[in-house]
């Protein structure tokens, strides 16, 4: 096993050379012959999915998850689509980002480079399987995937359409590895092989991320939990503030950019919350409140301290009347993940407020939480959602999969010339 | 101590919530300012600096690291003018980097803000505590840094010279700490403080670089060494190649931007080598070299393969001939460190099969590798070069301390609406 991890993580960058080089226009063909792998083989995919679906229900997981796993006719058309928008994305490799004319005389230029092998370490969701190795590959990496055991069978199908696509092209299919079947073991060897893999994703919840951040010496990107916020200002428009509450906790729970805490201004807590607790119990939303809450929702169950901290994934909500904005903020600062928090508010002082005090990665006014999405935010897919504070920061495109460096080109420029040394604090 | 180390974080983060907070006139005014205090205390600085230099005598240092030690009054002015070009630089934070209109209706900033609190650990050059201190606050940051014991009375007295510029700003001084007396335990601790510390740049040799890439849980981008080549093609101008090879090896030697090895093409071996070997050893260099470098030049010393791979930050250079630029190539890629390569070539299509076959930060074509440095490509000055494949890549300046998130803006757009329900393979 020991030798494996490593000998596949050298074949991966090896093929990873190979897509660093192609054109934009071989790289587009890829993704869309990739795309029409995968709906020829809608039928296996679906038998494999299907099996997964199995496993799951048998191990008891809960319906967020098993709708996280679920494949049909038309989510496979989703996410081979998806790879056609990667297509249509422009190709950040080569790109110049910034030109400068040095007054010695040389030219300095910011380019855009693959960053070289990135592996990413995730649980449940097929569609990521394709995104993340579709998003690799436009930006001209190799990708090295370790998929949730749950999810196993349709990773696999999913991978061999992409990989016999890479095939078709003459091209190595080890710039595509799944390696699904990593043991414990072997995944910390794969974090370990700083020399070989340029960047580690871990996308899951909080063992995962531990697991990756203490003891990856690759550097590490996570996309860890949303514990997204709507704060309800007084100053609110609340018919659109329910309609961001609806839209954000219940149109898909099981995602990380659905809601998980409402905090509501005191002043209007008495108009606004037993109308959006109605609004949210009619479909099927469980909630957990604060004292304050429970006083205008009477049915409404009390929240623990964890609750606030937690990323239910479900169609759950805890609930906080607070003081004013101050207190909202003390809030997410306190119970947040850094993830997309939401202001419902007419008052664009209030607003640059709640935008300038939170660091989050992706900060809304007036909008649904369910935007924090790379499709959504003109990234065309996402490998995630960067919740470190490092490189990328909020939805991560091929861009985010990039890095640039610095390209010199002159006709001899010396910076001291032969006879002279050095003086000062130069570098 | 336990409890200092993280109660200096503390304090450094509540300090840096001021500094992200200040305009942009304020920031640079607190620039200037330190920059009078390092004048004004030059007297105080050159004295520290003479007792780390006696100690560094007596614990008998190469001379490279006495010459990267030593002040006098012209390098504290540089040091000063430093914090005074930083200060001149357009401030990177709420820069909007992108605007885009989504078709829903709301507005889609990238918006820079500060990194939180940056942390660094460095072995000597003293200057490095005032630009990386002035960079941080430059990007709205906080700052802890962690020098050498060679240079703990310099960089005390910079610190004190700067923490005393932002007492009289009525700002904290700890968005500044220099902690010098942290011993092996207490610096495990500072870079496991992920809660806290939002990035850690380790600068400095193999020891240090590999004790903090293993150890820390804080993201990390390593300043590591400058194994730099210069690759003189059979097509190049040997009277400029010549100029760009004394350039990069003898005005600075102590700088990671210098040159360790020199790449000759065997068609032109004979005619560069032996003038390129007078030139050198005429300014106290000492060559070693291959088989086939001998040959032209018999009193070069004989090369290790060790050696290649070695930075020797001295008058000390490796040479190698080579078949031509595919081997050039491949033996920047086995032995190089990822920082900086020069070609000198005068045929446009070898130029760019090199800077395009190479992965390194900083890819030079006809220009001396000592322009591989902050101030010389227009970023003011630079906290360090990372060879760190991610956020960062090549020297890095103020924008390099910042990231970039997203604010959306809208008047009540929801992804679905209140009936639907999401469907596909949508995050």
């Amino acid at each position: 096993m020991t030798t494996t991890v490593r000998e596949n993580a050298l074949k991966c960058r090896d093929a990873a050379a190979q897509i660093a080089e192609l054109p934009e226009d071989a790289k587009n063909a890829l993704l869309h012959a990739m795309a029409e792998a995968l709906e020829a083989g809608t039928t296996d995919l679906l038998a494999a999915n299907a099996r997964d679906m199995q496993g799951a229900r048998d191990k008891g997981i809960s319906e967020a998850m098993l709708d996280r796993l679920a494949l049909d006719e038309s989510r496979v058309a989703g996410i081979a689509n998806a790879l056609r928008e990667i297509a249509a994305m422009p190709d950040p490799v080569g790109q110049v980002t910034r030109r400068i004319q040095s007054d010695k005389g040389f030219s300095i230029e910011r380019v855009r480079v693959p960053l070289g092998v990135v592996a990413m370490i995730y649980e449940a969701r097929p569609n990521v399987t394709a995104d993340a190795a579709a998003l690799c590959i436009k930006a001209g990496n190799g990708v090295i995937l370790r998929g949730g055991s749950e999810a196993v069978n349709s990773n696999q199908a999913i991978a061999r359409c992409l990989r016999g696509a890479l095939r078709d092209a003459g091209l190595s299919e080890h710039a595509l590895m799944l390696l699904d079947d990593l043991s414990r073991e072997a995944m910390l060897e794969l974090m370990q092989l700083s020399d070989i893999v340029d960047l580690i994703i871990p996308r899951g919840g909080e063992g995962l991320i531990r697991f990756v951040t203490e003891n990856a010496r690759v550097p590490v990107i996570k996309h860890y939990k949303g514990v997204c916020h709507l704060y309800v200002d007084a100053s609110a428009d609340l018919d659109a503030a329910l309609d961001i509450l609806i839209d954000g906790k219940t149109t898909r729970p099981s995602a990380c950019n659905s809601l998980e805490t409402l905090l509501v201004h005191r002043d209007i807590a008495d108009a606004f919350l037993p109308r959006a607790a109605a609004a949210l119990v009619e479909r099927g939303v469980e909630l957990l409140g604060d004292e304050a809450s429970r006083q205008r929702v009477p049915t409404m169950a009390a929240a623990t301290d964890d609750d606030y901290a937690t990323e239910f994934l479900a169609l759950k909500l805890s609930v906080a009347v607070v003081e004013d904005i101050d207190a909202a903020i003390a809030h997410i600062r306190h119970y947040g993940s850094d993830h997309t928090e939401v202001i419902a508010t007419r008052d664009e002082a209030i607003a640059n407020r709640f935008v300038h005090a939170l660091r989050s990665a992706v900060v809304m006014v007036n909008t649904s939480s369910r935007f924090s999405d790379g499709g959504e935010l003109g990234l065309g897919a996402e490998i995630g959602i960067s919740t470190t504070r490092l490189h990328a920061y909020g939805p991560m495109g091929a861009e985010s999969l990039t890095i640039e460096r610095f390209v010199l080109r002159g006709n001899g420029q010396v910076r001291h010339g032969r006879g002279s040394a050095a003086a000062g604090s130069e570098a």
